[in-house]
């Protein structure tokens, strides 16, 4: 039997596809973080933050203080950190157990899109029932993926 | 010589088990977040959260200070965190390196127990040396499989 | 074709180093914000932590306060956490479509490095540039990766 990890398998192919997307976007929160710090000019958290440099052309204590528009974007990041790496987990070893490559697909397609709009909704402010449910759409489909990765650990121990 | 992601590989099959396990430990953890919040109606993160609604039947500015009972469920996530994506990535590697079966499922099964049962002592208030030795158990069991990748790796190099 | 993930492959064998290395250096900085607490006796997370006892003999409310000798190997495994499981999964897939052996080492020795200079910079208090541009570059390499996985999976698909 081929391998599951080869790019011949397109079940493996839409999951490079998806985690590509997913670890890009995981990297990217952390720049728009920075992005933030600089544009607010604030949302530093160490007391070296505050020597005069490049970084910091007009230090001021108050910059050492939680500002919003800085920690909404450090929210939304800590939120992708509480499945992202779960999806990428789960995803590689659903791969391996050879799952129905319409189902794969679905499933990868479905998280993928719930996690870029769950931080367009956090991002903009949307309501919490939006990003409730955009959250609850990611952390479903993880959930399916793990329970379909134990069963066929057990089924085949 | 047989691919080691095969569930005819009992070590992979092994692996599939404990890492579906803590994958659905780690989602839930966000549910009983969820749970906890609408139990409480506390904990809220962001000011929009305060909009009246399905979500928050009768918001109330306290609701975005800190509330210990939801606290305590992030805390244990944060936790999971620093531990549960390093054991799937190390897990993975370890498999692929080929361990002795009886090692391998004996380091599986210790950090899944050890994991749960911290997880329980954490969510039901137990002295911190239960806590610490339950964390040192997993965070030792990740710590054996990482020096083994690393020796396998440079012997291979 | 060979199995990418076989000792045989000298860019998995280099990358079994690499995630070694990072999967330790993940975990042993939890040890190092306990040594930290065991050292200053403060920061402690849990009301329950204030109970005498072995590993506090001596409780005082104080001790719940943030300390920032503590709270700094907190902030150092946090930013960890950001870009060490990204690596872990970007690494891995990308040992998988295949890259130039020397630009596969360059990337994983750069993000090590990188990541390990990263915590020096943090722990000994460096200035606010020194710290983002070892962030910089360590973020950098798993653009690289998971752009290129990206790519792998769209063309194979």
């Amino acid at each position: 039997m081929e391998q599951p990890y080869a790019l011949t398998n397109p079940v493996f192919a839409g999951f490079l596809v998806a985690a590509g997307l997913m670890i890009l976007k995981l990297m990217l929160q952390g720049w728009i973080t920075v992005y933030r710090m600089i544009h607010a000019d604030a949302g530093l958290l160490n007391p070296e933050d505050l020597l005069p440099g490049p970084a910091n052309r007009d230090p001021r204590p108050e910059q050492l203080e939680p500002n919003d528009y800085v920690e909404r974007s450090r929210r939304v990041q800590r939120n992708d950190l509480e499945s992202i790496p779960a999806f990428l987990a789960a995803g590689l070893l659903y791969v391996a157990i050879r799952p129905a490559p319409a189902l794969a697909f679905t499933l990868f397609a479905v998280f993928v899109i719930a996690r870029l709009a769950h931080t367009i909704a956090y991002m903009t402010g949307q309501r919490h029932e939006v990003r409730a449910t955009l959250f609850s759409i990611g952390s479903l489909v993880v959930v399916i993926m793990a329970i379909q990765i134990l069963i066929a650990g057990l089924r085949a121990g």
